[in-house]
């Protein structure tokens, strides 16, 4: 639903409230005139489409897993592939779900992801994210079962700083689970465990990711695999591990702001078979 | 052979005896008139024919190893490929096995894997098995030489819980052997250390996985390899580690026992060139 | 541009300066009829192109890094891709760079890769050297980042004797940075650590490596690679290690400098489809 | 050139010598008709071409290394590739060396290995072995440069019994090389140093792997890399170890004796694009 917004109001808005930039621009959007919103919501789609194909293609996705994207038209919706494989998603598998994760308009014989909430609850949490990466990443799972902070190799990974929380199930909850985040209650505590971080590890089941846009979402997932790479084998080697540290990770992380883009297209060719 | 039941010995056997679902079905299936039946073995065939490239595509076997799956319309004998690389396998080098490893109406010129007693011993144990995996895993056979014990990292490979035990045929012979399992002697002492769990490493030789059916017997061999590979890489960090407790696993095993599918569909499409 | 030099001239060229073999064939090829250098040119920015492609194919670049060689006919400029992803440069994205790093002629529309002053500042300090790679290559920042030093593990990379240094951009500035050589002074600093060696590491970034030719530029990126693998294993045992000595290394880059052509046209047939 | 052996002179020498079973079959072949033995050796060379292909293929070789193996018809010479990368030979590029590392009627243009006489000595000293494969493998080299024993994993890998020797050029001649065996007496080191094995490594170098067919010798040279991945896997995990002790590796060789031309049937296949 496309909010009626007039200037007098979008000025109040942005006088009133602490808006950050993504926020401003999905207000932005929300202004556009119908056609153009529609031909935006579509390249939106191909681009989930594409990042679902380009993660798997990174390994970091496998028969599990999702990727979201906060609808621009509409901040109270998201869209997610339906519940099947990341590998398999089209166009036509994309869903629209509302914050309390129920699907909107889908069609009969579509299930849903179990772990929806973790996307509904991050995007509620988090004004500023507007996609979100919920994988099994095996190479971050070791640091997610063990006391070792992931923390920043390289520039590129510079996203990581100043923190990469660990969300426990079983903390948040207070005793046994079958380890997924399956309902609101525990989306919200999974959420406030990532707090303002761009990634939260998830103790015996993988990892979420979030981003303010499809394409660094899906280049943060790519790199956070390629730190946690790196960084076990440096701790394999019993040397002492110097990291980016806040200052050299807050610099470097605007550098990425402007160059991932690059990143993103060369994986697009890739998984349309350019 | 299909056994003459009638209903009422067949309401007698579920009364007098304490049977698994998987029996049921077996017994289930013995009853279907024959055209169904005969489409359901096919059916069957195809998927064990699946299985055995989706496990090569998988690295979980290369020339060597070998999955099988219990006949449902005479669970005294098991289908296997003939002794050929798993890569090569088709439906018309399927053999059937009685439970002592004899092959039943093979081909003239078929040879028959050694280690068929693998099987056998296992099919004769476990009423709740019907497909069996033996693979020489190679991330898995540093955990077969060593006192550390597999044990679930996350979710997906909860069937590793409560236990995974490792079968010594040097122990079990009482002395140095060539490491096959080329008796049923052997074949049981195997199936005597399996218990009641879902894999089992051998030393020095590799493991044996066990499940209901095809599609789940494929899945844990994937992820128990998986698993090793996170496993590994955590126990290199000399960090101490946390694994699924028992509640988590034994509730996570219910999850994958639901969505265990969408893997197995997936790797399907793959190997079948989709 | 092409100098006009006489024979006399020449002559006293080499007589006045100390020269070492790669300048003298640049002056040489200064000398060429103009064809043939532009023959020369042609071929030279075709090596480039394959250069970029192998070393994404070998792993050594992702959609980061780049590579440049000296320009024979006027080694006060070099050639490199423009800002582009090492996998999609084609000769129509090579530009010519001076040694500030001002791009010569370049089309409208072209970026300038933001590190060109690696190559810049090595060329200028370094008239061994005609070609340069700048890297991300993931195996090797874990050397980067710990005290643990890079050295040979067999003939093939005899190349990383007698030193491997690192590189620490923050006490190279005095203070943090966004961790990249943005500009003269730095990339001087940069020069300054590589000293007379072929590979220099990044701390938090990657790595750089020089030679006399493009073939063995990425002949020595692709083996740095190799070795970083096979010394992080080693290191992994907690084992002590053998490495090649100073007269080993010596002797075995002679065989380095004979052989790694072989290499080069077998990794250039491979990304020409051969 | 064949050897003129009539039946009595035949009988005498086996009688007189103690000779292996390989020697009497390059006895045996010798005395085929010349067309059934031109059959033989054509195919001998198919092998060897395809062993070059499926150590590429299988990871052993990259753009170095090199198989040969001896000629049935004279004992006193091998086939061997010409001195070019492993990936590239084919029938028209096998040439025959005599055991002082001569080409006999190469092609003009030809050049060879500068390390021919690793496998020379060999088959001077070995009467057993009929195919050599001197490789740079990567996963092997780090067990050449440290102290650590490679031992059998698995029963496929029971040829590493009794042992792998280390072979380290610098004591055997007594000073600093640059690393080649590039001369018979370097040579004659190596094979004193393999004695009776099937592997030996080479410090800061690589291996030499050994066998009485190509079959054989190239699932050797595929096993130790395979065991040399699972040891370390074990190694890094710092618990004991347990490897198959000797008499276990002794029978179990004899299985793989038995089994190993399914993997070299397979991997012939992948190669020749079946």
């Amino acid at each position: 639903m496309k909010p009626a917004i007039t200037i007098g109001a979008f000025a109040f808005a942005l006088a009133a409230l602490p808006l950050s930039a993504a926020v401003s621009f999905a207000l932005f959007t929300a202004m556009l005139p119908p056609a153009a919103a529609q031909g935006n919501e579509k390249a939106l789609i191909e681009d989930l489409v594409a990042a679902n194909h380009i993660l798997v293609d990174q390994a970091v996705l496998d028969a599990y897993g999702h990727v979201s994207v906060r609808n621009p038209a509409n901040p109270q919706h998201f869209f997610m592939g339906r519940n099947l494989a990341p590998a398999l998603v089209t166009a036509a598998d994309v869903v629209a779900y509302d914050m309390d994760g129920n699907a909107i308009n889908a069609k009969p014989g579509f299930t849903h992801f179990l772990e929806r909430f973790i996307h509904a609850e991050i995007y509620n949490a988090r004004a500023d994210v507007n996609a979100v990466v919920h994988s099994h990443s095996m190479v971050v799972i070791p640091f997610a079962n063990t006391p070792i902070q992931l923390r920043p190799m390289f520039h590129v990974s510079s996203f990581l700083s100043p923190n990469v929380p660990v969300f426990d199930i079983r903390k948040a909850v207070g005793g046994p689970t079958n380890m997924l985040v399956g309902n609101a209650a525990i989306g919200k505590a999974l959420a406030e465990t990532i707090g303002q971080n761009s990634v939260a590890l998830m103790r015996g089941h993988g990892e979420v990711v979030v981003a303010p846009t499809i394409a660094l979402v899906v280049f943060r997932a790519v790199y956070t695999d390629a730190n946690a790479r790196m960084q076990a084998q440096a701790i394999a080697s019993g040397a002492p591990i110097v990291f980016l540290d806040a200052e050299e990770a807050a610099a470097a992380n605007k550098v990425v702001d402007q160059v991932h883009g690059r990143a993103w297209e060369l994986w697009k060719r890739k998984v349309s078979g350019q």
